[in-house]
């Protein structure tokens, strides 16, 4: 495998930049300004304010559930998910070990222990087919309920997350679900505008969790939504987010333990100019991953990742797996290309081997070892796509 | 009392409105158009960029701390706080009954128990003296720990709340965190701007809290801020805010769970501009004090409450207190004066009446109970306060 070669290639897609080229940077070409400036004009900033109705509302439409509920981030959303899929503390949730920290995090939150799965190949999330021989060998339902055998906990969750944008294998993980009792969140946080066997990722989940992060498809400067087709999670959702306020015109009263995890207004407005533009990006992120893929048709020692057949993904971050052989390369070319001024990055580090998961019960997880080593992500900023004539 | 009369002597210190008077609304005047379409016009919107780092030094400054890490909302730093503070799940902790329900909330997300204190009516804060004498009966020291008698669990901190902004009397309550071995942890959540003999709110405590929710004296849309003059607690806040990432070129490595609160470069852009603004939001809130205090001097049943001697408050949120023989006009003044276009509020649901906390343990608390019958928050804006003439 030659690294030098493989940076010519990527600089032959993303052109001779005069400055470092980022992995993934937002366009704001639309009505964002605006949108903004009229939070300011109007005063209407913060909590309250009719872009959050909006952008909810466009939201819903867009990835096409029933509610949407715009919150402060990614990790609030999935947090919100799963305390309203019934996750309480000392339950396993099982996650893949291939995923942003985020994941895990908002597991512990609920005071419930990640259970670490493994990954497939194919579309570098969790294995469902993998996941169900574990599952035979290691758990036990008891009524509705699902319990690990080994330790005695129950397994309330099943978090799978669409590794940059790639849709997992939802259909057999379906027939998972439903077979060991477990209630599926999907941590869409990556998936804004992909779609599994033509549904947008987030409508399979009892509720799922989408992040505008400033890196994602879209960005609200930081932000999240919860997504569910289920009216009663939805509106449970939206109390839980705002402190748990009761409605009446003066006094001030709330009925549980809620959360501030409302997104304000003027990042709701910014998120609204950014959907109106989805479509476009969407095209331009397919368009860019279609010339990295002709591109690395013919280097050596390297694939670029293409969506599975079932999918049409967002390609969010734009993917090459080394081959097995040139794994031991994976830093030299991290070195040379962001060095060269196309940034590239690793994958994460597998949860399992951070220190506050490092205890965390785990099946075999070879494939996501594996991957681990030969994962490398290169730009993937829309404006990358399109016609660089 | 004469509740026509009481609405008369509003109007005529804010002034005949066309429009519904809030309670309050922030004022943009100053550079926030011009920072803000700076973060579009780069692309740095979020979690990353020059106006957080900026944003934190100014708050440094201004409050007099050695380090202000800048946060999603007050609730997201009064956790971090409490986190820092070495509050455990199981522990108690103190606070008054008498505060906003994000106080008990963030206790609750460390798993520890609110334990309810009353609150001075100099002050309308925690009772530094009553508390004195409630721990003499229950609580025993035992090495550098406090203990509660009655139910055996460690009392850890205790969390004063600078309600409307007047500061709570610090000296005594230092006094008494010394002798009963509690962390202190400021909730100055409405405190920017609020001065203990000459010290800014939040340099008390080990850490403190501030929000800069929409209907605070400065806003960020959604924003908040930890303070510490501890540089190592400071570090450990960025650190915990901020996914517990260890810095590397490109690893993702991440040491503790940690949480995404971590404020958004485009609001920080918002808190820079309206910090700069701040002493004069905070003149004019104060000649709006003062216009209230002398317009309220002859209207018999009720007084408009100034700042303990001690302080200099920020004013927040101004507060009429009936006299204890009309409190039971207190709702059809709320209904006059809203349905009269002058928003007016009543204080908060004291935190024991609802119910996620109708179990926690508490001391006697009937001067909250007194001030919660008696208490009405009137408009606060700073565009209320100046010369109307």
């Amino acid at each position: 495998m030659d690294c030098t070669k493989i940076l010519d290639t990527l600089k032959s897609v993303i052109g001779q930049a005069d400055n470092f080229v980022s992995l993934h940077e937002p366009t704001f070409a639309g009505n964002e300004w605006d949108y903004v400036k009229e939070c300011l004009d109007t005063g209407w900033v913060s909590s309250v304010g009719s872009y959050v109705d909006r952008f909810e509302l466009m939201l819903a439409e867009f990835t096409g559930v029933k509610r949407a509920i715009a919150v402060v981030n990614g990790t609030a959303a999935l947090h919100v998910c799963l305390i309203l899929a019934g996750v309480e503390s000392g339950d396993e949730v099982l996650l893949p070990a291939l995923t942003f920290v985020a994941t895990p995090n908002a597991l512990s939150y609920c005071g419930a222990i990640p259970h670490f799965v493994d990954s497939e190949e194919a579309t570098l999330g969790l294995d469902p087919h993998k996941l169900a021989d574990y599952l035979t060998e290691i758990a036990e339902v008891r009524g509705d309920e699902c319990f690990n055998k080994k330790t005695g906990r129950r397994i309330k969750s099943v978090v799978p997350m669409h590794t940059y944008g790639h849709p997992v294998d939802l259909d057999p993980l379906l027939d998972l679900c439903e077979r060991f009792k477990l209630v599926l969140v999907e941590d869409a946080a990556e998936s804004l505008g992909s779609y599994y066997k033509g549904k947008h990722t987030g409508q399979w989940g009892r509720l799922s969790a989408l992040s505008f992060n400033g890196n994602k498809v879209i960005t609200t400067g930081g932000g999240g939504a919860i997504l569910t087709n289920d009216e009663e999670l939805g509106t449970l959702a939206k109390h839980l987010t705002t402190t748990a306020k009761v409605p009446h015109k003066w006094e001030f009263r709330h009925d549980m333990v809620g959360y501030n995890y409302r997104m304000p207004n003027i990042n709701a407005a910014l998120g609204c100019a950014q959907l109106e533009q989805l479509p476009g990006f969407l095209q331009r992120k397919r368009e860019l991953a279609e010339n990295y893929r002709q591109a690395f048709v013919d280097v050596d020692g390297v694939r670029f990742f293409s969506e599975p057949e079932y999918a049409r993904s967002n390609y969010w971050l734009n993917a090459l797996l080394l081959d097995d052989a040139n794994c031991d390369k994976r830093d030299e070319l991290l070195t040379l290309t962001n060095g060269s001024g196309v940034m590239t990055r690793p994958t994460w580090t597998l949860m399992h081997k951070l220190p506050m998961f490092n205890d965390c019960p785990r099946m075999d997880l070879s494939i996501a070892e594996n991957l681990e080593r030969r994962l490398i992500n290169i730009p993937s900023s829309s404006s990358l796509g399109g016609d660089r004539a």
